[in-house]
């Protein structure tokens, strides 16, 4: 048993001291979190955005990515998706008893990673353990605290009619990779998540233009439901063209198979901005120029009108498209 | 089944849009919260503290207080040890289909009532909802934002030989209450969880003297795992008198029936504090002074030596106090 997490992992004891000191703290090592207070303290100036996720991803490794990136790149995008630069983030993890620890390290690495690339310190943590049958494996929730730049104010409500609509780059990667992995399902070409943290791409479009209005990463609920949110937030008609709308193959016949919309899969690495048109070529460029845009495409306009998305078919016609309704992928983030 | 929760409301689409905009924000209502964007954006200047917990403890509904109270006051007791005033908290669900709406209602209202009493507001959130039997009914993590006040810095390495050891009140009561609950035990007087907010009790306690060195909630792992960290973290001998620990006397009675050390019970709602001597009555008296702090005592001193921490029993002998080994009491917090 002593190659798996115990309930006294959890109790706050010699056990919880040691797994803390030698499975999350040695590998993610920094000067805050190596003094091991109640809470981090730090300097701070500007404005604070802050988030949080819980991230119960099944299974827990997938194509792409794992629950250990998925936390990371989850919350610093949703940092930046405020327009913030993502700078410290909180672990807080809840283990099922008898998860495998070099499954923990696993995570961790993956963690360890993914932070160095989005440039964000993991400053405070938690650990809890539950009996047996009362957690699937691992739970993890992050919150982030990053910095918005002057003069930068991104939000929901800021959509204006003319804007144009951009999207980052294909959609339905990370749900369709989750899912395949759940159900045992095997493609000819493999479908891999998109999970990234884009927080590099967000700086260089808002040093392309400060003016963008709204960015937001279409996760749960995919890019119909986002831009649902979008338009009644700032109460205002988005039309996007079917066309315009980049799937992988790939992902399409996986969709057809399992009767899916892709417009309703989950993505992770993907954002969709909302541009003033003067400023929509100079944006798009930024994005084709980061790692995590080169896919990026203008998908449509908004336009007056009320709190509604529509789509022009590539048949020709157009197509009110709601949000997500009932449970389409269950524990996909 | 639409007074329980189902895994729609976890998808991101419009039942779960319903159910935070209806059960979780309306409640919670702020400014800052009501915008449901990504990030909460704020203002922020000074030193930041900065910490999580996620809670897990079983049974959720317990005397004295429940899973909604206690990740509140976890949270901004946490920040509080640091000697910061919390601010900021984050609000994270983690929900098992088939759980009640009405328990929800019921948490979220122990909730709103406990961060108007901690003076601290929720700005931003999220909810996942996962399959029967993948988690015991409901866990949240909380994370928190307070500002550390020019001039005060507290830390576990900061303990001194002389400092005077503080205590707040009686020990073992939140152990004791969630295990009787859980166990189904009926104590002749009801033994009522400590589960408070500490926030102000500090406030007080930094103006009565700056100088304090180390303060520390004795949670999981009790009284002794507390002050074996302390010892650790600042490399001295703790001594504390055992005549001088305040422990009720049903919390005492069933220690002894259930074979448990009030030393190693968790607490919810009391503090330690290592102050130096010159401000330790000072000290004492505002703790006192202050709603949580009534039966405020000072149980021993900080003497030099290395990371340990010994009893002086009623007996007249020294023990040897460890941390915690084992797992004593899962789920407690």
């Amino acid at each position: 048993m002593s190659d798996r997490i115990l309930l006294a992992h959890g109790s706050g004891g010699t056990l919880a001291h040691r797994l803390v000191e030698e499975r999350f703290v040695k590998p993610l090592l920094n000067p805050v979190l190596s003094k091991l207070d109640d809470a981090a303290v730090v300097d701070f100036a500007g404005r604070l955005a802050f988030t949080t996720d819980s991230y119960v991803v099944n299974p827990i490794f997938f194509p792409g990515g794992d629950i250990g990136r998925l936390a990371i790149c989850g919350t610093t995008n949703d940092l930046a998706m405020s327009g913030a630069r993502p700078v410290y983030l909180s672990l807080s993890f809840i283990i099922e008893e008898g998860f495998l620890l070099t499954d923990i390290d696993r995570i961790i690495s993956s963690i360890r990673e993914t932070t160095e690339e989005a440039e964000v310190k993991i400053v405070t943590g938690d650990t809890k353990v539950v009996d047996r049958g009362s957690a699937d494996k691992v739970y993890i929730n992050t919150a982030g605290i990053g910095v918005v730049p002057e003069g930068v104010s991104l939000s929901g409500r800021n959509a204006q009619p003319g804007d144009k609509v951009l999207l980052s780059g294909p959609i339905g990667d990370h749900g369709i990779a989750v899912m395949s992995k759940r159900e045992g399902l095997d493609f000819s070409t493999k479908v891999e998540s998109d999970c990234a943290p884009l927080c590099e791409m967000v700086a260089a479009m808002i040093a392309a233009s400060p003016k963008i209005h709204c960015l937001r990463d279409p996760t749960r609920g995919g890019l119909a439901t986002t831009l649902n949110e979008l338009a009644s937030q700032s109460n205002v008609r988005i039309v996007i063209e079917e066309e315009r709308i980049p799937v992988r193959d790939e992902v399409l016949a996986a969709c057809e198979m399992l009767g899916f919309d892709p417009l309703y899969v989950a993505n992770e690495g993907k954002l969709v901005a909302l541009v003033p048109a003067s400023d929509a070529e100079r944006v798009l460029a930024a994005m084709r120029k980061s790692k995590y845009g080169k896919e990026a495409v203008l998908i449509g306009e908004v336009k007056e009108g009320s709190s509604r998305v529509v789509m022009k078919t590539s048949l020709g016609t157009s197509r009110l498209i709601d949000m997500l309704t009932g449970d389409l992928l269950p524990r996909i983030c």
